[in-house]
């Protein structure tokens, strides 16, 4: 009895001291949570394989995959394990990159060709009578990468008997890209502001650096630009280059490559030439002594992010050169220490008024073939700007001697910063998935940049990142569910979004399936919803402008055209719509035949892209029988009415989610709510100007004049 | 056996979850940790004392008392405590205020008149043959303010029984300045962004803001200033009032009041006038309308806080009307709401290249009388600018018929941003233990500011703030300690430093002795510290210009004189100093004769002023017999060996603190170490171009050339 009752009042502690407010702490761990498992069936079924860890290596890598498998084992699981160096237990997790594996193990294992440098496997061997679980890989970031998959299958109650898990990530350079400048805003941030605290680096070096390397080797980043891509030459300055030096430090043992963004005129403003130009021999050297002087502070130096001649950044054009030039020239600077340029090809021109959605086509794709090796130019994922939906680049697949990147914003700049839940791996999915006929059906965007296609060496997927200095990293806890699946799209840009919104969930909040179902659905339908109550059928930049905030379809009277909305809509007594098939710019061309006959013809065309390819009467028939007007008008009030669904959805998860997180993204619902119905009525009683017709039946009646709506100012909207 | 077998496993897995890496969870909880207590003797103790609540109000102030009540004794004790609304059981904690507690209850408390309206009362008392601890205030904040005092006797271990406390706040106004920008950045910033996120208010209520109001109210804050001195309208327009409305909201139920910058020539800005000439009937009148306009939102409203006709910004100057016409017509706005404005005193001529220390005084104290009765004028600590150590300010006791409030800085502006551990609280307490000697010996800046000598009713504290959504709030742990301190002081402007730092050192990290006498002696000495480093024997003002990063006593091309360092030093062959005796600029008139006295000869002015107020020869004899130039020289080198101590300090105290914090704190007072040296080196070898003299023996030699300090250069410097 003495015992029972010491038992329940230890119970009773332990209880209470974890209903205690966390104070923030559950966003703060983002997929890592690895919550104590209840079901007592489930821990002894995971006990009964998982006795044990053994830890072969001691480099640093080792060190942190044997901590995280402890740390998620114990918290998971509610037992102790130590980490042994020895195996003598039956069940262990036996952790260590093929060349400390023991003969014996390496012949259970098999061949290791079927994984490349940073993959794993995960495999249930027989030993000496024993049941062990080998964790291994060519290298210990390998080993690290399949310890967070093994760790993956016991946060997603998946089985881990008789397991044979062979993986590899299909990309090379899994890279976020940070717009941050070295004041600490973000260009498009909205989740604060900087992690990197350039006034205390070098010398303090602050756990959120840690954690942050920790969150993005779990799902396989590789790599970071620390810095905007509207760049700061002083970056490139030894003040600064010592505290890039210490995040490298910090970052290395996790398997993450530290990338800075070269200003071209660099060679001016911090080295004293007179010139940029790529084609002067002092310029060239002097980029050629900057990367050995950054190499010798940092030898795995990823390499240089460039914004070349475009909105305004200094270039190779500037003194007659052009992109290839540029690139080639910072390619011979850093080839000698491994190292790469991406190159983007977000340019348009402000002397072209005629379709900007060609131009970065018509630039680049003459270059193909033209670029030194270590050179992969990094593309947007559609041809305009990051909106809630573009077509596929046309340059996918249209440069088959040059590697290509992906470039995928994950920070929400047109999708409603962080205040509205939109889950984007549907929308990368899309792209990835878009079949470039590039070389016969079933060439998917996917398959160019994995290099299946052009058979590139040099391969990779760039994110935007959305990470701030919030608490929760992200300013929308589901914003979180952005960048790991961005991650986990990289590692396998094939993978499905359901896949992945089932796996973040369960990792993050709940593996309760009646959870888990209605709130997987809300997310995969929250990328249509943005679709419909912003820019529904193909529309595209009417957002305000400067900060993208909310809806500016008026907007018309900025310098450059292709700055003003009204240059994408285009609006008129006739109808709406960009006319790009052969009788406007006949940007369609830029697509394989096979694309180009599907967008160019009304009928052919996917109603989800009709106007973003041509422009549409307002009497148009769609294929539901409704007139254009009316089809998007009832478009607009139907991404209103999934995000009153969204919020239905959510109120009846309170149960399954901690108190702070609930009321967090319930807060944030009603926000994106009132904003889905500000889209709506703000463009619908714009565009009515034009179509001169009444509102359909369904569609609610505004609540405030046009005059209203374009009276609103933000002068100090985040991120600009 | 089999419950103890259960026993032990339950246990162990108490403790290991514990043990886990807390992602720095601790940094965030402040000085509100509420460990557990691990000594069972003093826990039965506390426990025979207390073992229930009682809360009889339902006020959501009670509500937030006897939550964090129940908190602070469950994580404290160990044991589960609920709260009833009925007194039944022996030992309870019977909280609610006066018109609450039962006539039997009243009878035993006494007389309510020995506290204020802030006031608490917390007293053992015998009822029914019970033993009871009451916490009661004539309001609900008042028995808020008793919750945690009497849980701070527990967090520093102190004795509850046979409790009589009664206490009152001092000064009436004790408020936050934020420098905060409506873009999120901090002027004087160093903890990272505003808290207030203006783009998610005013349907986003960040738990930061929350956990915000209630540090506060633990330690006695009842205001804040959410928005920058130099200040912007926009804050005034009702997109942004319904933001600060929401705030309000959060932060009522903690006894804290909102209150906002007003920019002088907002009623042209943003109230479409031609001027803002305080003697405009239109300009008072849109004055008067925007008071309603706010109060209608927010009942409670606290007030304007006003820079006017100082460093640029507009004021009643502008319309050739004085200070007084300007503060009267805002305070005839806000009187009819009980509303106050605050009008800061700093105020220095760009006309005036005499001496800027004398300017407020001789603008202001002809002022005197000549306010309006909600009007207080908000004066800073010193008359330069929140420097290391400064003289009192000579307007406190100057101005007997005008309510004075004291304006302390948090932020460590002038003092090593958030990398440097200084304990403000200690330079706070000898300000306002300065004696003033305005009605003879004892009238100190403490008893100008309560009132107690002037007989005013509106009295009050401000801190510029030192918070920002860093994780730990305020860039470095120790800082924390300082918005602590000044909370305390501004509660009791008396209270000892060395008693705020061992209350803090006991919530915030341990309650071991061995770890509390030494830290506590190191905090207390790290202020001296600063000042020996930075600016010893009463130099001041010779930091780099704009950001105040680091030493610029060089610095001599800006355009205004008293904005450069060699205006404040005044360094030549024959000396330094700044001669304000009558030989000079007679700045020491100022002061009541008493103090001027002390001050105007070389004989008495105490050394830690003496180049304040006096140009002083390089062999000048100080008390110690060394000459100025050496014993300046050596009072740098103390500096930094002061700092070396506190490092020596802190590595012994690893066993005592988390391992997080532990690190932070080291990796800073290796900054603060650095720094240190960088401030004698470039001091020394600069003002030994005029001295001409060797280092004397005992100082390091300097590792850099003055060149290079002078070439230093940090154009992202925080908070600039």
């Amino acid at each position: 009895m003495r015992y029972q009752k010491k038992y329940l009042f230890i119970l009773s502690v332990f209880l209470l001291l974890f209903s205690f407010k966390t104070m923030a702490q559950k966003d703060y761990k983002l997929w890592l949570q690895y919550d104590k498992k209840t079901d007592a069936e489930l821990v002894s079924k995971y006990l009964s394989n998982v006795q044990g860890i053994v830890s072969l290596g001691n480099a640093e890598t080792s060190k942190i995959a044997s901590n995280e498998l402890q740390l998620g084992l114990q918290n998971m699981l509610g037992k102790k394990f130590e980490i042994k160096a020895k195996i003598d237990l039956d069940k262990t997790v036996i952790i260590g990159s093929k060349a400390l594996l023991s003969a014996e193990i390496q012949k259970e294992i098999g061949n290791f060709d079927q994984i490349n440098e940073e993959g794993f496997i995960i495999k249930t061997i027989f030993l000496k009578g024993k049941n062990q679980i080998v964790i291994t890989g060519k290298k210990e970031v390998g080993v690290l990468y399949g310890v967070y998959n093994f760790l993956r299958l016991i946060q997603t109650n998946k089985n881990i008997k008789n397991l044979n898990i062979v993986d590899s990530p299909k990309t090379n350079i899994r890279i976020l890209n940070h717009w941050d400048n070295l004041d600490r805003t973000v260009e498009r941030g909205y989740a604060g502001f900087s992690l990197w605290n350039w006034q205390k680096l070098p010398d303090f070096i602050d756990q959120r650096y840690i954690d942050y390397a920790r969150a993005n080797a779990s799902i396989g980043i590789n790599g970071t630009v620390l810095t905007n891509v509207n760049a700061n030459a002083l970056i490139l300055t030894s003040q600064y280059l010592e505290k890039v030096e210490a995040l490298a430090n910090v970052f290395r043992p996790y398997g993450i490559k530290v990338y800075l963004t070269a200003r071209f005129s660099a060679p001016i403003e911090i080295g004293g030439l007179k010139t940029a130009d790529p084609k002067d021999a002092d310029v060239a050297n002097w980029w050629k002594n900057k990367a050995k002087e950054i190499y010798k502070r940092i030898p795995d130096f990823g390499g240089f992010l460039v914004k070349a001649n475009s909105e305004g950044q200094p270039g190779p054009q500037n003194y007659g050169r052009d992109h290839v030039d540029g690139a080639n020239m910072l390619a011979d600077a850093v080839a000698p220490f491994g190292g790469v340029i991406m190159w983007r090809a977000f340019v348009y021109s402000e002397h072209d008024a005629n379709d900007r959605a060609k131009q970065a086509y018509a630039e680049f794709v003459t270059y193909d073939g033209k670029f030194k090796d270590n050179v992969i130019v990094q593309v947007k994922n559609g041809a305009i700007d990051f909106q809630p939906r573009e077509p596929f680049h046309p340059m996918f697949g249209a440069m088959p001697k040059t590697p290509l990147m992906m470039e995928f914003q994950i920070t929400q700049e047109y999708l409603g910063f962080s205040t509205h839940l939109v889950f984007l791996p549907k929308l990368f999915q899309e792209v990835l998935a878009s079949d470039t006929y590039q070389k016969g059906k079933g060439t998917t965007v996917a398959k160019v940049i994995d290099g299946s296609l052009t058979k590139t060496k040099l391969t990779g997927i760039a994110g935007v990142s959305n990470i701030g200095n919030d608490l929760n990293w992200t300013g929308h806890p589901f914003a979180q569910a952005n960048w790991y699946g961005f991650g986990r799209l990289a590692w396998n840009p094939e993978l499905d979004s359901e896949v992945i919104a089932d796996e973040w969930l369960r990792c993050t909040f709940s593996n309760d399936e009646n959870f888990i179902k209605p709130v997987a659905a809300m997310m995969i339908e929250s990328r249509e919803a943005v679709v419909n109550y912003m820019t529904p059928l193909g529309l595209h930049h009417i957002m305000d402008t400067g900060h993208h905030y909310g809806p500016g379809p008026w907007v018309s009277n900025l310098s450059r055209p292709e700055w003003n909305p009204v240059y994408y809509h285009k609006a008129d007594k006739n109808g709406i719509g960009f006319d790009r098939s052969k009788t406007g710019t006949n940007a369609t061309a830029q697509y394989a035949p096979e694309v180009a006959k599907i967008f160019s013809t009304l009928e052919t065309c996917p109603e989800k892209d009709l106007l973003w390819f041509h422009h549409v009467s307002w009497d148009y028939k769609l294929k539901n029988g409704q007139t254009l007007w009316n089809g998007l008008a009832l478009k607009y009030q139907e991404g209103v009415n999934q995000v009153k669904n969204m919020q239905d959805v959510w109120n009846k998860s309170a149960k399954y989610v901690d108190e702070d997180r609930f009321k967090e993204v319930q807060m944030l619902l009603e926000i994106q709510y009132k904003e889905a119905k500000w889209w709506r009525d703000a463009c619908l009683l714009y565009f009515q100007q034009y179509s001169g017709k009444e509102l359909p039946a369904g569609v609610e009646k505004p609540t405030q004049t046009l005059d209203y709506f374009q009276s609103l100012k933000f002068p100090f909207a985040p991120g600009n």
